[in-house]
């Protein structure tokens, strides 16, 4: 099957340099485009008052990817769910999706607060978020991704 | 810089077989796990009412990839953006996030609702939506951003 290959187009710098499961919401995060990106890409940015960061989770290593199923966290008091079924970072291609509150655009950085990645987490892209893009019928979950996400912003 | 490469875990199967700017929201698809990924990367999936698909523009040829500003939808009614402040499919690393109506799981088949791809769409990765990852705080966007999407769904 043909390959994908990408190019970080920025890297996160942040104080959190190793990887925690929980409270994430208040950590400030500064996301600076590599040298091929043109300062122009942040263009208007700051209309936007929240973006969607798509990154790499650069240190899972391959060998700990799951292809099937697998309890959230170790946590056997989870359902064992599939790898699609869950937001588990060791899952196939090793990509993390998160919205994150925009605080300021500073030339070829931006500030973000409550991203959850790691200092030195290459981005592969970065959208804002339009309202439109957000659930348009209500959200339903089970208990145990509730439980879960309890302290985690 | 260090490429990052990836391989598709599904692809996308649905009547809409060429770009279109709009009319997406009642579009029935289906995604199709690839040989590589056990049937057991969805269990459990049907527990969350929506989904977020991450994907990739296949059929944008690398020189249409805007690395700076451009026109959304190269309407010079609206503002010249930066390519990482609008959502066009024409940049860098050709990805794509969706977030979908997840209609019903058969086996390593699911079927969404709402999903903004062609036919034949490689698909790096599938996530559910969980309400605790969607924006904490009131969403600001520009006018522009509401018009364009007027009627996208």
């Amino acid at each position: 099957m043909e390959s994908i290959i990408l190019k970080p187009i920025a890297f996160v710098h942040t104080s959190r340099k190793v990887i925690r499961d929980d409270d994430w919401g208040e950590v400030l995060a500064e996301i600076r485009l590599v040298e091929e990106i043109a300062d122009e890409a942040f263009d208007g940015i700051d209309m936007f008052s929240h973006l969607e960061i798509i990154f790499h989770f650069h240190q899972v290593k391959a060998e700990k990817i799951r292809w099937g199923a697998a309890y959230p966290r170790g946590n056997t008091d989870f359902p064992k769910m599939g790898i699609l079924a869950q937001r588990k970072k060791s899952r196939p291609n090793l990509i993390g999706t998160t919205m994150v509150e925009l605080i300021e655009r500073k030339e070829r950085v931006i500030v973000v607060k409550g991203l959850d990645a790691i200092e030195g987490t290459p981005v592969l892209d970065i959208k804002p978020v339009m309202s439109e893009f957000l659930p348009r019928t209500t959200v339903k979950q089970p208990d145990w991704a509730t439980e879960l996400m309890r302290n985690y912003w």
